[in-house]
């Protein structure tokens, strides 16, 4: 189920690359501490929970949303990508995705 | 000179609240130590040099560009406020800030 809509969030991005879940003490150590940081850094400056970040390199796009306080879902795009597409499907099924989680 | 290009920006951007200079060793430390994560991350996941990063908060949101190694800019926008056109403006201007940091 749940990876059942992470594929259809790739399939319908042109330059989709793939989405994970990831969980903030789980395998994705990298981004889980770049989350952690902005988390941190939201509560400092008062700013309400974070929702969602994106990164842009020189390669790829990436699109990271907040599903709890412990899990979020990371979207991979081609540099050339439909960053507003990816975007938006994944705001529009995270309530699917946490549903699934559940 | 700088001063002048960052408040075009703002002005520039329905519901820009605010743009400053930043350095990774400067005062604003929270925000540095978010994109050294990621910085660092980039490096480790081999997905080139980070150009752009931008998060969405309940309240806020916030785009940081990669300037030189040493400084970054951030602009901050109302929730409600025209995401597309700080980041146009923002990558429009980054030549012109790279020109007026040397």
């Amino acid at each position: 189920m749940f990876s059942e809509i992470l594929e259809g969030i790739v399939e319908g991005t042109s330059g989709g690359v793939g989405a994970v879940l990831m969980g903030y003490d789980g395998i994705a150590v990298e981004y889980a501490n770049v989350l952690k940081e902005i988390k941190k850094t939201a509560e400092i400056l008062n700013t309400g929970i974070m929702q969602e970040v994106s990164i842009q390199t020189e390669r790829f796009q990436v699109v990271i949303r907040t599903l709890t306080d412990e899990y979020f879902v990371a979207l991979t795009l081609e540099r050339t990508g439909n960053f507003g597409k990816g975007r938006y499907l994944l705001m529009r099924e995270a309530a699917n995705l946490k549903e699934a989680l559940a």
